[in-house]
């Protein structure tokens, strides 16, 4: 008798190389940490009822106002006009947000969502939610996909170290015979005792850095203060019971 | 006044990623280090007059006649039928290959040596002749981008540290604002001290090992056993003089 095969674990550094995957048979986790999916896990344990992930402005602005729901999402780095919020989770406590409906574009980690729309599931990770996120994968004895949401189909940093940070956490459920898998964790090794000193050099640090965004980036990089799991229900977002 | 702007380094992980790039302003570096660019810079090393990347084995054989040339190239780890010679670089020492043409087809590396053909210059990388690259990239003043061939689209570890190892070596000459190349950097830096134990985790290590060629990913992974630069001129690589 031979050992029952363990599930593969592998890591897809950017939307352009998905289709390189078997997203049908996996589980699909969308990485967009900064600050997408760190925003989603974090409005939906402060309390939010469930969260529409749309692609354009127009799409926000329209379903918002069928929904009576709230609208959000940012284009470089300013709320978007037309929309009422922005990509921050701090704007999302839990006196205004328990119980309500977001409606929220972003361009990067939507844009993958729609791509993987075949998975078996999709869920969002961020650093915010990791404990959630990796105990639910080690659960479920099925393929798993890290899919790095990256910014306009370049690999990012926060996204492949958050993969990385995964696969450290749950390698030993997994068959790991994947090289952005290797690479991710050996990146979140070599990083992992000053995350954000590390990212000081990544690209979207800088960028973000620019707008005054400093605690955005140091709240999406720091683990467990949002743990919930975003799981995708008929297009919505809502946190596993 | 300002300072004048350094040109930038960027790496490019996967083809599938290269039309994110400004190919048409920058030298392309194409990496394979297992094992065609390996081979290459050893048989031009050895005095190969020329060698003719080719993408299919039938213009391997087409072109290989017409020239009266040696063909080479593996499909699955052997030689490709109708072919004369695989590639290992092992098979190209001085007394077989000086003064001969060497008709070469690989799939990753031929493949994304035609999409990068609008570059300023290309030329070909490896780890037998890091210090020639890095030398004439260093002197260029030229954008550059380290072009990784990968492996069918999906990312490869050896590629990867090898552009790491270029980044670290010559990042002081260029403005890098890439994290791919940041990852690969920190990558390389991690696995230098033992770059064949490290890799030994990698999946295409695997696949080699399988058909016996621990002795070729030693020796391609082995720095400036063959320091010469190979250089793209009209569709033939040739040693810079």
């Amino acid at each position: 008798m031979t050992a029952p095969q363990r599930p593969s674990l592998e890591v897809c550094l950017s939307p352009a190389l998905l289709h390189l995957y078997d997203v049908k048979n996996s589980i699909v986790v969308i990485i967009d940490v900064l600050r997408a999916t760190s925003t989603i896990c974090t409005a939906l344990y402060n309390g939010a009822a469930k969260i529409i992930p749309v692609a354009s402005v127009e799409e926000c602005v329209h379903i918002g106002r069928q929904l009576g729901a709230i609208t959000a999402g940012e284009r470089d780095g300013k709320i978007a006009p037309g929309l009422e919020y922005g990509n921050s989770p701090f704007e999302y406590p839990r006196d205004f947000i328990a119980g309500k409906t977001l409606v929220l574009t972003t361009t990067n980690g939507t844009k993958l969502l729609h791509m993987a729309k075949d998975a078996i599931q999709i869920i969002t990770g961020s650093f915010p939610n990791i404990s959630a996120v990796c105990d639910y994968l080690a659960a479920q004895g099925q393929n798993v996909i890290l899919g790095c949401a990256a910014w306009k189909d370049r690999i990012n940093m926060e996204d492949t170290l958050f993969a990385g940070a995964v696969v450290s956490r749950i390698q030993q459920h997994f068959n790991v015979n994947c090289d952005s898998a290797l690479a991710a964790f050996t990146l979140y090794q070599a990083a992992r005792h000053d995350l954000f000193g590390y990212m000081r050099q990544a690209s979207h640090f800088q960028r973000l850095s620019r707008y005054g965004l400093e605690k955005d980036i140091r709240y999406c990089l720091t683990p467990d203060s949002a743990n919930v799991l975003p799981l995708l229900k008929n297009g919505e977002l809502v946190a596993a019971q």
